[in-house]
């Protein structure tokens, strides 16, 4: 028996009709279906394909050991996901070598930021893998702002808000057009990073992107905390005629 | 009457089947299609999407009236520039006026570099404008290199190979990931760059990414030149369990 495929499968920010052709055809002719999330939860993934997979799909529901009960930097944290990772890695490839196919749904793109990697890197040279890009959270939050994000030769900085305040500042500085992810908890240290640099009245928070939710406003009217699907755009400036 | 829509959608990186399924069906009802061109050239854009117009669409190619002939920095350049874009969106006006939509095909994602925003910024608030959000073709260059390009809390950087060459040094030193779009012409400046910031040994240049003539290589071996439709990656390498 050939082995089958694993499909890591872009779903684009979170509208179904904003996923790409290809990935809505694997989605909805898969006949497994592996997906992350919390326990106990739907997980954002699965919800964004609710309607389209088929009723006799196998899922394959990923839970993650852990979330944001211990710190990043916490040695048990890294073992419980390593842990996690190479079991589910087991699960899939068990599939694939009785000659199934699982598509794994991938918030936004695969490769740009995301969980997805995790098993990639692990799978590939294994089994066959294909990656399916998709429209990052990033593109559908500066398309809310009504604005383009970069012109002619624009310089554009992606930042995570879990870096060090200096690190953010001193790359807000440099740089034209500016997106920073992760910023949730950490939504203090980047406005202290954004006055550090003098952007904070340029930037931008784009709350649920292209999600029914989706909310766009001056960063400088958000609270105290950020959703998680937050996302702050700084638009570039450049050469235009 | 009331007006019609302008819909500027983006295309994706050049597969039909990596276009969204809002970009597809618009493209697909689209009663009138409008698109950049070199005199005297199909259209990349247009090319994209044979096969999927309706035979009775109305078509209106933009030739540009200058591409590389004269150099950016030229005063003409800016001003035949101008009067280009001003005499396209009285075009299209005239038809969203007369109550009739127009799809905008545009490359990548609208709003990331592209020529579209020069439309855009001349339409807003006097027309109906919808922008669709598209896979940027620095998506399809690191899906194609089979490497995560973003890791973690890894800093992306993206830059225009028409910058400064010391404008590029400096930038590339300081990010973890990188990604460098307009090549072509600059190739030279950007490996000097490359080698002051010391990493031209992990750059991949990626060349119609997405697209049937897709091609892979390590930055070291790219020629003295490289084709329009090329792209640089520096893959991050941050925190993983």
């Amino acid at each position: 028996m050939s082995q089958g495929t694993i499909y890591g499968v872009g779903l684009g920010p979170g509208s179904q009709d904003l996923m790409s052709v290809r990935a809505d055809r694997l989605i909805r002719q898969a006949s497994h279906i592996a997906y992350f999330r919390k326990k106990g939860r739907t997980g954002h993934a699965r919800s964004i394909v609710e309607g389209m997979v088929a009723p006799d799909a196998v899922e394959l529901p990923m839970e993650y050991p852990v979330t944001t009960e211990i710190p990043f930097d916490d040695p048990r944290y890294n073992a419980l996901l390593a842990d996690f990772y190479a079991a589910s890695v087991a699960r899939l490839t068990e599939i694939i070598d009785a000659g199934g196919d699982v598509v794994v749904l991938c918030e936004g793109d695969p490769f740009f930021y995301g969980s997805f990697m995790h098993l990639y890197t692990r799978l590939k040279g294994r089994v066959p893998v294909s990656v399916v890009p998709g429209i990052t959270g990033m593109s559908a939050a500066w398309t809310a702002t009504g604005q383009p994000v970069t012109w002619g030769d624009d310089i554009m900085t992606v930042l995570m808000g879990t870096l060090p305040e200096e690190t953010l500042a001193e790359h807000m500085m440099k740089t034209d057009a500016l997106v920073v992810m992760k910023i949730g908890r950490n939504l203090d240290k980047v406005r202290r990073a954004l006055t550090r640099a003098g952007r904070e009245k340029e930037s931008w928070l784009i709350e649920y992107a292209a999600m029914p939710q989706e909310r766009v406003l001056p960063f400088s009217e958000a609270g105290d905390s950020a959703p998680y699907f937050s996302i702050l755009v700084i638009h570039g400036n450049g050469r235009r005629p």
